[in-house]
Formats: C-alpha cells, sequence, structure tokens
C-alpha cells in the first residue's frame, strides 16, 4: 500500500467524523452570543426588557444554527460522492472548516449592530466564505474525476458547482449589497438561502 | 438506489451522531455560567461569599443537565423506533437540537435573577420548547407510518404522544403560569419533570 | 427483546461514547479561564507581567487536565467490567458526569484565589465528588452482580471499591482539610491524586 | 488475556477518538477570541472600525487553526504507526493533548498585543510544546520498538524524530527569538511551519 492511499484511506472517515465534529461545536456553541445585557435592578420590568432586548439576536442565532446544519448535510452528501480524499482536497475541507467556525463571529457582529449596513454585509460576506470553499472543493473533485464515486455523471457534477456557486456565495454577496439599499432585503435573503436548501428537490445534491 | 433512500440512509446513524454531539457539547457548556462575582479583596470570607453567591445558579445548572440527559435518553428511544429518516424528520430534529441548545441561555436567565416570575417562566417557556418538538417528531412519525419500524403497535404510540405531550410541554407551561402564584411551587414542577423521566416505567417509551 | 434489555443495548455503548464526549468538552475548555487580565499599555513588560500573573493559574488548569484523563481513563476501566447497563447504573453515570463537568468551576476559583484556604479546599470538595460517585457506581454493580461481567472476581471487585474510596474522597476530603493549615501541602495532595493513577500498577482497576 | 493487554487494547481506538474529540474543540473555540470591542455608538464607521481593528487576530486564529489541522493530521499518522499503546504512550499522548489545548491562550495573547515581542515569542514558545512531545513519543516508541507496527524500517522512524524535531521545536524556538530581531520575520516562520506540512512530501511521515 503507498502511502498515498494509506493518506486517502485516512481521510474518508476520519475526515467526515473530524468535520462533523466541527459542526457539532460550532451550531451548539452559537448559543452563547445570547447573553442579558447588564441590567440594573432585579425587577420583571427590567429582565423582561432584557430579554426583549436580546430578541433580535435571535434571528441571527436562528439563521446561522439552520445554516450550518444545511451546511452539514451539504457536506456529507459531498464526500459521499467522493471515492477517495487527496491532500488538495483534505486541505481544501480544512479551510471550508475554518471558514465555518468563523461564522459565530459574524453572528455576534449582527446581533450587536442589526441596524448597520456594516454588520449586515459583514454577516453576508462571510457566509459566502464556507459557500465558496464548497465551490472550489467541487471544481478540484471535477478536475480530478478520479477522486469521485464511479457511476457519477460528470455533466451532472459540473451542473451542481454551477447551481451551488449561484444559490451560494452568489445570492450571499447579493444580499450583503441589498443590504446598502434596505437591511430587510438582506436578512430576507440570508434567510432565503437555509429555506431553500431545507425544502427537498430531488435533482438538487 | 434512489436519492431519496440515500438520504434516508444518511440520516439514521449520522443524525444520531450529530444529535449526540450536541447533547454532550450543550451539557458540559452549562457550567460556564458558574463564575464567582468580582469581589473586592482576596480574602477568605469575600470568597467564601462569592461562592455562596453562586449557590441559587447550582440548581439552574443541575436541573438543565438532567433535563439534557432526560432528553438524550428520550431522542434515543425515539430514534430507535424510526426505520428511516426522511426530510421532514431530518428537519424537524434540526429544529429540536435548536430549542436544545437554547437552554443555556434561559438557565443563565434563571440564574441570575431567581427571584423574578419573568426568569422563573422564561426558563419553563424555553423547556418547553424541546418537549414541543418531541412531540411534532411523534406526531410526524405517526402520519408516516412507513418510516417507523415494522412491528410497532401505532396505538401505543399513540398514546406516547398524548403523554409525552402532557409531561412535556404541558407541565413546562403549568410551571411557567404557576411562577406568577409562587416561584417555588414552578422550581417543584420543573424539577419534577426529569425526576419523573428517571424513575424507570416500563410502558414509557 | 424486553424493553429493559433494549435499554441495556442503548446504555453500553452509546453511554461509553456520551462519556467520552463529556470528558472531551472539559478538559479543552479548562483553558478558557486562562485570559490574561486587562493591563494599560501594550509594553514588552506589561505582557510579561500578565503572562507572569497567569502562572498560578497554570497549576490548576494541569492538574484539572490531567485528573480528568485518569477520571476518562477509570471510566473506561469500569464500564468495561460491566455487562449490561441498567437504569440505576445509567443515572449514576449521569450524576457523575455532571461533578465532572463541575471541575472548571472549582478550577477558576482556584486559579483566581490560590492564597486563600476557602478557595483551596473547595477545589478539594468539588473533586471528591466524581470520586464519590465512582465510588457509588462500584458499589450499586457489587450489589447488583448480574450487572457484572462474568468471570469477574467479586472480593476483588470489594476491595477496588475500598480502595477507589480511601485514594478518592477521602484524600480529597484531607487535601481540603489540610488547606486550613498549610495551602502547600493541600495542593501536594491533590497533585499526589493524579501521578498516584498515573503509575500504573497491574492489580490495580 | 492480561490486563496490560486490555489496556493496550482500549487505547489505540480510544485514545485515537478522545485526540480528535479534543482537536475538534480546540479548533473549533479559537473563534471564540474573535471579538468586536465595545464601541461607542452602533454606527456604520464605528462598527467598521471595530471590524479592522480585529483584523490582526485573524492571522492568529489562521494559523492556530491550521495548525492543529497538522497537529490532527500528524496525530493520525503516528497513532497508525503503533501496534499497541503502553502506559508510558497514553500519559505522553495526553501530555501532547494538554499542549495543545493550551493553544487558544498564546493565540489569544499574540491577538491582543500582536506589536510586543513578549507575546509573539511567546506564542512560539508554546507551540513549540506540542511539538515537543511528538518527538517525545517518537523516542518512546523508538525505544520499545514492540510498540511499532510490524514492517516498519527503524532506521527511517529514527530519520522522521530528527526531521520533526527540527521541524517542530527547533523551528519554533528559532521564531520565538527572531520576534526579538523583528516581528514580522517571527511571524513569517510561523506561518511558514503548516505550510510545510500542507504540501504533501511522500517521504514525511
Amino acid at each position: 500500500m503507498t502511502e498515498q492511499a494509506q493518506f486517502a484511506g485516512f481521510a474518508k472517515s476520519r475526515v467526515e467524523t473530524f468535520s462533523d465534529g466541527v459542526f457539532v461545536v460550532i451550531v451548539t456553541l452559537l448559543v452563547f452570543d445570547l447573553k442579558l445585557p447588564p441590567i440594573g435592578s432585579a425587577t420583571n420590568d427590567a429582565v423582561w426588557q432584557g430579554i426583549v432586548g436580546v430578541a433580535p439576536k435571535l434571528f441571527g442565532w436562528a439563521n446561522s444554527f439552520l445554516i450550518v446544519c444545511v451546511i452539514w448535510m451539504n457536506h456529507h452528501r459531498l464526500i459521499d460522492q467522493f471515492r477517495s480524499i487527496d491532500t488538495g482536497l483534505f486541505w481544501l475541507n480544512n479551510v471550508l472548516l475554518m471558514c465555518c467556525s468563523l461564522i459565530p463571529f459574524p453572528t455576534a457582529v449582527l446581533g450587536d449592530y442589526p441596524g448597520t449596513p456594516v454588520a449586515v454585509s459583514f454577516y453576508g460576506v462571510c457566509l459566502a466564505l464556507p459557500a465558496l470553499c464548497f465551490t472550489a472543493l467541487r471544481l478540484y473533485a471535477f478536475r480530478h474525476p478520479a477522486l469521485l464515486v464511479s457511476g457519477l455523471s460528470l455533466s451532472a457534477f459540473r451542473k451542481t458547482i454551477g447551481l451551488s456557486f449561484v444559490y451560494g456565495p452568489v445570492l450571499y454577496w447579493f444580499g450583503a449589497a441589498l443590504s446598502w439599499v434596505r437591511l430587510e432585503l438582506a436578512l430576507l435573503v440570508y434567510f432565503f438561502i437555509p429555506v431553500y436548501f431545507i425544502f427537498p428537490v430531488r435533482q438538487r445534491l
């Protein structure tokens, strides 16, 4: 067994487990941005105001949670199409995980300053990063078809690359740009992306 | 193999591992709300007062810890009854995990303001959310019996839905309402729910 | 298959995975108590003073890290001796995990106030809790020998219960008491406990 | 089965899973050091300045993320060469994990004070620790060849020990020393180390 094969054998199951672990921790840690601001007195009204003040953060929290779930699902489906993982895929995957692990940061910025276009567009720009990594991973695999499982239609795979580029980075960039026109429109676009992936369409990968 | 089947094959074991991971991280992170307040001088008395001041938080911490353990146990038993997981179950499960991952937030609010009905009832309202998701998951499965393992009594399953609704969301809402009458009664109800599930009864699912 | 058997089947591997996950997260999160205090100016001297100021915390961090590793090792050896896990063991194990997940709290208190007997003895009292749970788990299994793997010497098992009680809770309580005489002696005892378990002795379980 | 064998059986797969879990949590938690400083008003300019102010931290975050990925990869390759794990390897591995779990602390110090040689060299000194543990693990295995898989070239293994010592601790110490000459040179060296391991070379272990 050559070392390359040994490395590939390593990657497939371990890369999945490692990636799943990263998604699990990201998703669970998002809640730690939900914190009551320091309130003066422990009265019913003050606590209630504090909880109401956290409400805008709940949008970002729920949205990011669902987006990481979508990423997890798409990641699994993508990895399923690989027969083996070479060094290139391995490190592209690590960069994908790195971009995913960044998500709590723009989520916190959005939650703290939901009324500023900078915060809203920063959220979109950051969420485009993992989507961009997905496109890179798919492009890399498309150019190294030996890494893909046999019987896979390369033309369908190429079509998926285009679709995932449009419904991923392009839409997030569009949302980020929209935030300078009207904040609500940007949030609507961000919210649409996970919803699009949640509704099942058979031909989607 | 159709893609639907492929998706279902994905879900069963991976959904379990992902869910278990989320429960593990939630449960372990609860301790990070236990922090000594900043104390003036590092004397024995001041440190002791700090530790004593954290004591009320210990109730919320222990209660939430045990509740997540109960959710973990019930989640496993529920998933065991599924033969396969379709897109609907998959996303209902993700929403369940999202509601579970919220638990550290109301636990912290309760720990900070245990003397206000708002904090105590907020805790109950939030803990009713995962319980409600369980009912939704069971209802969904009941309406798609093809998803259930063969040999399962549908009438027993339906009975469990009702019981889990009463001993879950209804009891938490009841506790939340009680908190406006007397805080101690609400805490007693919250404490009773995990205890009820910890004591083993054969016919319970 | 009776439900009891189904439950037992659940427990053995899943309880191990869940427990391991909790140990992993505890152990990794200990570092988050290591933080530079806010320092006035970003000069070499100020940063160096900040790092030196964190040094006492490093003792608690390293000690707690190694103790959780010991607990993880002992937990695995103990679970290996069980043939199946009933509801009693299941919940005793959850209480053990709960006590383990508390460890970052007394570690932080010790790190913040290493010069007060209250903080030093609080550390010992809290670390006695998981040790006490181990004794409880072993006692429970001893009284339900059907839960143990066949071929296990019950008299050796009983001897282990006694030893684990002495080298666990009793030693921690002793250290906690010593902290009121001399802090260094208590820290020495705390440090001795993981070291004792790290050096391999064949007849130990 | 002797207890020693039982212990070894335990270690191989469980030690891998435990170690992977620790790497996953470290890597994901690094993002929690990326926080906007408290800013006066929620204006576009203020939020933008806040994000720009976090930029230097991004270098440390990305660098540490990739370094932990490299450690994870090397750890897997190393463990693959062991046939069984004795108590010595087990505890050396735990010390390695302990040193890895420290990484978020020097990363935060570097991110907070990137302009001071103390912070930059502290980062290098801390990152040399896991590298040093790798050398220790390899040396230990080299002196207990019965722990290694059969068919392994001991002379190649010895060569790897030397290489891993040079490209690990020696380079980090060199970087740490360079930080007193010129900070940028030190950061360049730190950045070079993961890049060196990312580019695949066949004869490397």
